[in-house]
């Protein structure tokens, strides 16, 4: 069949370029005779495609001198205690927001390592909105402050940033990160599982301030500990190569098109065109109000499930795939990161209206 | 330019064939209108494929039922650490013998979560043999011992398994898994990194008696204790799907070229032809003796690190590619796992020939 438009959370569609450049060269990496999983991770070929990736992910978010960019395996998860073994080392305690189902992880396996405050939550509402919080919620001893930026399963994002005054702040980027620009400056960390908006699964990239390297605990493993893989420029042992290549061919996609704002500027007009007709249909209904929505991830309802599930199958008949909503918020849920195309959102709306059509 | 033999230890050659099926099915899996890095791992369609996956590994290597397989991120140097903290549990104290560089880490990384006690080391002759043991030298009440069952750098594999009573044997595999066989029922646990003898980077596998889950001490993170994976069928969090799906490709071709019995036939001929040409060379010398010696990795020297360099130049030249040996080793290494094909180690042994010829 041809290519249909996957609006899947993650793993997510990646641009069609970027496959077609991974297709041509899975024999012969750039005349070495080789794929690029068989060359050695040491090797100048590979050097050449970390550092190229890292330069070019420093250049999508300007990203300040002061901060190491890592390539690291085992996703968010791993970062869930990876940020608590590094960080949360001076006074043993942080604050968490409470914005979803990948808070809570972080927040449990923060809890397994020192003194966690949840500072504020959306948990009251099925997480549709982000908490409001002021500089005085923080505690200006916590060793950081943990938010997740952008939240998947519930389609909310940050308006702004909270003011957290001197205390750092870790994010957890994930599904927002490249989407849309932030001043890398005012976080101590960020962190990002690659499955979403940057490349295939297996890497986890990691933006971290100097200053909060070297402070481990004792108990962390090698491989948890971020000095180990700063002092290695992400290769203490065989990174993910091949990932780590994807997404390097993905940063140059994007900086060919303009950057980080120009790509948000795409982005907030697709989630726009949803958000517009979701406003104005009669049947279907967006699940997060206003400031707090996503231009990630879009979820919305029918009125019953019996018309979510005949929308999510014909959508899939008509190539606009994976749209069911994650069941925790039920109906259905549109993933727009920087590789869907316009032209996939706008057969989305059409579709959406032509369906209000048939069954009003 | 063509393909060429590529001899690298790791991230190493692949076969032809599995890389001609990945690049075939890459912007459209199966059907899907996907890339097989565009679907969710939850999805039907990767289910099957992590399903096959560990279902073909299982036949492979004759894994028996009481064993989980779990498809892990963070190399073998994550599990120089998972190890300790998931086993050495009961009496805090293990038995490791020190084989080699990976063994050393492994061994540094166990100290650091309880008692480690080195039984044995080759480190006397720059690890060139594998060290004697017998079943009195290990602790009877050790929660494992830890061998490195194949030594990439050095060439050395253990020509038995040590006698080491009850008590369970952990194997750290990278180099050797289905390169030849074993009786997995003689193991507590077997780790491996992908890159050399399964598939690309950014995964590894783990093959684990049931008996030994659910014992992880309390530090632990989440993402490092066995019974998480286990109990989520390696997908607790998104899993390195194309790492997954390159293996699961790996695995069919092993099994439609007979398996691993099949498989070490070949293996040991293909072995056979270097061994046997540099134990009659004058010029070339293995660096490693008899019954000691690696079917996968075979290191050898000339007599100045002038022709070295000449030879690995003429070699490179000729399309015999990534035959540097190893800094601690100096000279050559020919690393000839399954996916290097016969022909391929026939071309580098007449090339040698024709060196010798043209150097004497």
């Amino acid at each position: 069949m041809g290519r249909v438009f996957n609006f899947s959370a993650g793993p997510a569609t990646l641009p069609e370029p970027v496959l077609e450049i991974a297709q041509k060269e899975l024999l012969d990496f750039k005349g070495t005779g080789m794929s690029v999983m068989e060359i050695s991770h040491r090797s100048a070929a590979f050097t050449e495609v970390i550092e190229k990736a890292e330069a070019d992910l420093r250049t999508l978010m300007n990203i300040p001198e002061n901060y190491k960019v890592l390539f690291l395996q085992g996703g968010a998860s791993s970062q869930f205690a990876m940020v608590p073994l590094n960080l949360m080392t001076t006074n043993k305690k942080a604050d968490y927001i409470n914005t979803g189902q990948w808070s809570k992880k972080a927040i449990a396996e923060g809890k397994r390592f020192g003194s966690v405050n949840v500072v504020a939550s959306s948990e009251d509402k099925v997480f549709n909105y982000i908490p409001e919080t002021n500089r005085q919620m923080f505690d200006p001893a916590a060793d950081y402050v943990h938010i997740t930026s952008n939240n998947t399963i519930y389609g909310t994002t940050y308006p702004e940033l909270p003011d957290t005054g001197d205390v750092p702040i870790v994010a957890d980027m994930s599904s927002n990160i490249l989407g849309q620009v932030y001043d890398v400056s005012k976080f101590g960390l960020i962190y990002a599982g690659a499955q979403k908006n940057v490349g295939p699964a297996g890497m986890a990239i990691v933006i971290i301030r100097e200053d909060l390297i070297g402070h481990a605990m004792d108990i962390a493993p090698v491989m948890f500990n971020y000095e180990t893989h700063a002092n290695a420029g992400s290769r203490y042992n065989t990174p993910p190569c091949f990932a780590i290549y994807m997404a390097g061919l993905v940063f140059e996609w994007l900086l060919d098109l303009g950057g980080v704002p120009a790509m948000e500027e795409v982005n907030r007009e697709k989630a726009a065109w949803l958000y517009d007709f979701l406003d104005e249909s009669k049947i279907f209904k967006s699940t997060v109000e206003g400031i707090h929505r996503s231009i990630m991830n879009v979820p919305f309802v029918l009125p019953n499930d019996e018309l979510n599930a005949q929308f999510i199958k014909e959508a899939t008949d008509a190539g606009l795939t994976t749209l069911k909503g994650h069941r925790t918020v039920g109906g259905m849920r549109a993933s727009i990161y920087n590789a869907m195309p316009p032209e996939g959102v706008k057969k989305l709306v059409a579709f959406m209206k032509q369906f209000e059509v048939n069954n009003s």
